[in-house]
């Protein structure tokens, strides 16, 4: 048969051990954080109906959601007429089910479903894959996972802080010091809307604002007058942006522009009271920037807004959330506030190897491994295996007897630190001939000896 | 909206704190004990072509894969006549993706495609969700996961023996010591069909030998006799099916009954090399029992067939494997042998239900919750919260001000063994007052001996 069978779908990757010692590092310092703060893991299914996942995304996610077939006979109730009708008709008749697009829609549909068990304020974290039917390119896949915490079921602001703690603790963890937490507030940008005469249009603005990194200030005033904003309301934005100095500065003249909005008002008040909490917890450095122009395009936030990047690397956000008063509305659950975020998993990888934060030594590979000639030192071997791994050493013996360059080959390949010789000397002399594959160097050594240099090394 | 729309494909399971952190328990304690043996983890995407997967299971496992429509306007180059084809045409027509069916075959696609960077023998383990639209029913689901390792490009014995010590290791530290591995070997099957005159019949006398435990002694001899095997034929597997005693004793009666079968001698020669290498890591139990009516139906293995049952419990089999000689032929890459197994993570976490095996108290939730009762206590808590966490205590604060009752609740329910009062006299005093859940004392504490009192319960 050919080998041309063998290919991956676009957009989705393998990960062989380098690169899951390497993401398991990522994960696990970050489940371990969330754990820390009080967040319990949940998994929800990958297929997920159709009716759960359809127009939670607008048009362009219904379009990139993978839709399953209907198992079985598909087109049995599929009638000549609904073969006409075109593909988007009949992918409803054919396909019931689709691929989890992101994570936050399934909780929701999980919290409604769990909501007489649960008990609030429920803190979940969820670290699963998702799809999106995408055009791949350099950082974008089809099949990635997502990274999320969310607390629902209170709207205490010090929710909001805690999560700029984790960030902070988990990138700090992870080895990325320079980086800015950008923090906003939807009410805020619904104020600024307000004062620049378009209450309600904050929508439009936030589109248009969200894209001054990529095309300028002028480009966003090109925006704003296709998207039906005045000049003269937009050219009273100058001053608002310009707000400069540090959070407290940049709130008092906020006050003053938002002196006729409540919704203003109570924005700068949710701020100041998570910086507060913030403060609060007494940080060295918050990496906070309270930045009046973040809008992250998504409207089911409500308060808080946050986004995290890397300072002096180019890779847009590697983490985002905020505050939504509304997810659960949707399956028939109001007045569940909650606020989350999440973590840009792939990115992370992306900058820590960009800047070589990862250990060089990982913990999951093998620490010692026999090597032997000959089936006799084969079973001489077993039992001292059986007491390395019950002193909770990883260790292996080279399956089989073979040359010591393909097996020394085998152990560098495998990055094992240590190799064990047993020959016909080693089996009469009792000793063990350990070399240190780093250094080099061989010497004899009893097992127990063995045992403490590679328990200390 | 209705809440009509927040259920769950049918045979898929929400996962929530409870449930995930006895998984969590399974999956850590497996990994733990693959990786001491030299296993290294690896992943690849749920999404897999279906020209890699199709032909690979029979034509069930063609039925029960879960296929992916094209995304965009997949009837596009479909044409009138495709319609009419029937579905199984039509699916090749708007259908190039499917969901992973197992682990197995994406592993060989894998192998294949990295064989020039990989170092054989590889070992590697592997725990993902796969997808089956099999019917429902209890104990079976349409998604679920498996947990494999597998050792490839080595036909040494000594990974056969490492798998019984692994599965051994396993079961023992989850607490499941009732067990039983029974093991088997190809060649002896193939051997038996040869002596009773059906040289090459061995597919269909292991799927009739498979169904022993289901419809007896009297309908296996039905279904062989269906499958074309002369009664004459048949009666001589009773004397084979009848050897007893352990495995020396049935080897050696088996060492005359397979005299003139070449396969025989090697099959009985494969397992003795087997349980020498079991018996020289001198374990104290191996569990192991060789049944020679263990065939497993799978044709693709070569050699040992392994399959674990938890003794007095009704559930069918937790574990199962054995090596194959042609894995990646599939492919296009011949003589790479393998062996291989995997545990039924759904199945083993029913025994230790029924069994009441996991831990009372987790690693996972929150150990600490402090309460409180106003601004001012929230205030003074934070930095409280701050030490614990970075003396590596799991802990939270309640978000809201609220009843006392309320508070207490949510401790309770989330199995929180420790609450801290923090009220005006905590305050005042700087004490804290500390309640043990379990025990409902309270007593007067500093943060010091708080800390040191949590990492000691």
């Amino acid at each position: 048969m050919s080998n041309q069978k063998s290919t991956l779908p676009k957009g989705t990757r393998d990960f062989g051990p380098d690169k899951m010692v390497k993401r398991n590092f990522i994960f696990q310092t970050i489940t371990a954080i969330f754990q820390k703060f009080g967040f319990l893991p949940i998994e929800t299914p990958a297929l997920e109906n159709l009716s759960v996942l359809t127009g939670k995304y607008g048009d362009e996610g219904d379009q990139l959601m993978f839709k399953v077939l209907n198992s079985g006979n598909f087109l049995e109730k599929v009638s000549a007429q609904d073969m006409e009708n075109g593909y988007k008709k009949l992918t409803s008749k054919i396909s019931e089910k689709g691929l989890r697009y992101d994570l936050t829609v399934p909780f929701a549909r999980f919290v409604v479903m769990n909501r007489n068990e649960l008990v609030f304020p429920f803190k979940r974290y969820q670290i699963q894959p998702v799809w999106r039917a995408d055009r791949p390119q350099k950082g974008r896949y089809r099949e990635f996972y997502q990274c999320d915490a969310d607390v629902v079921g209170t709207d205490s602001l010090l929710c909001e802080a805690e999560i700029v703690l984790m960030i902070n603790e988990v990138l700090e963890k992870l080895g990325i010091g320079d980086f800015t937490i950008k923090v906003n507030n939807r009410k805020v940008l619904s104020a600024i809307s307000e004062v620049i005469g378009y209450p309600g249009k904050e929508g439009d603005l936030c589109v248009a604002i969200d894209k001054l990194d990529k095309i300028g200030k002028e480009g966003v005033i090109k925006e704003l007058e296709e998207r039906g904003f005045a000049l003269e309301s937009i050219q009273k934005l100058d001053p608002i942006f310009e707000v400069e100095g540090n959070f407290a500065e940049k709130a008092a003249k906020l006050d003053a522009i938002f002196a006729a909005s409540e919704t203003g008002k109570k924005g700068l008040q949710e701020l100041r009271t998570m910086m507060g909490y913030v403060e609060g917890f007494g940080l060295a450095n918050t990496h906070l920037n309270f930045d009046i122009t973040l809008a992250r395009g998504l409207s089911y936030y409500t308060g808080a807004i946050f986004e995290v990047k890397v300072n002096n690397v180019q890779i847009g956000s590697i983490s985002g959330g905020g505050r939504y008063d509304n997810l659960t509305g949707a399956f028939g659950l109001k007045g569940v506030s909650g606020v989350g975020f999440s973590f840009g998993v792939d990115r992370i990888y992306d900058v820590m190897e960009e800047l070589q934060l990862f250990p060089a030594h990982n913990q999951t590979t093998t620490r010692v491994m026999f090597s032997h000639f000959d089936a006799e030192a084969l079973l001489y071997t077993l039992p001292l295996l059986k007491k390395l791994r019950e002193s909770g050493i990883k260790s292996e013996i080279y399956p089989d007897a073979g040359k010591l360059k393909k097996q020394l080959d085998y152990a560098n390949n495998k990055q094992i630190p240590f190799v064990v010789i047993i020959g016909s000397d080693e089996i009469s002399s009792g000793k063990l001939t350990l070399k240190n594959m780093q250094a080099g160097q061989q010497q004899q050594v009893s097992l127990e000896e063995l045992i403490r240099i590679v328990q200390a090394g």
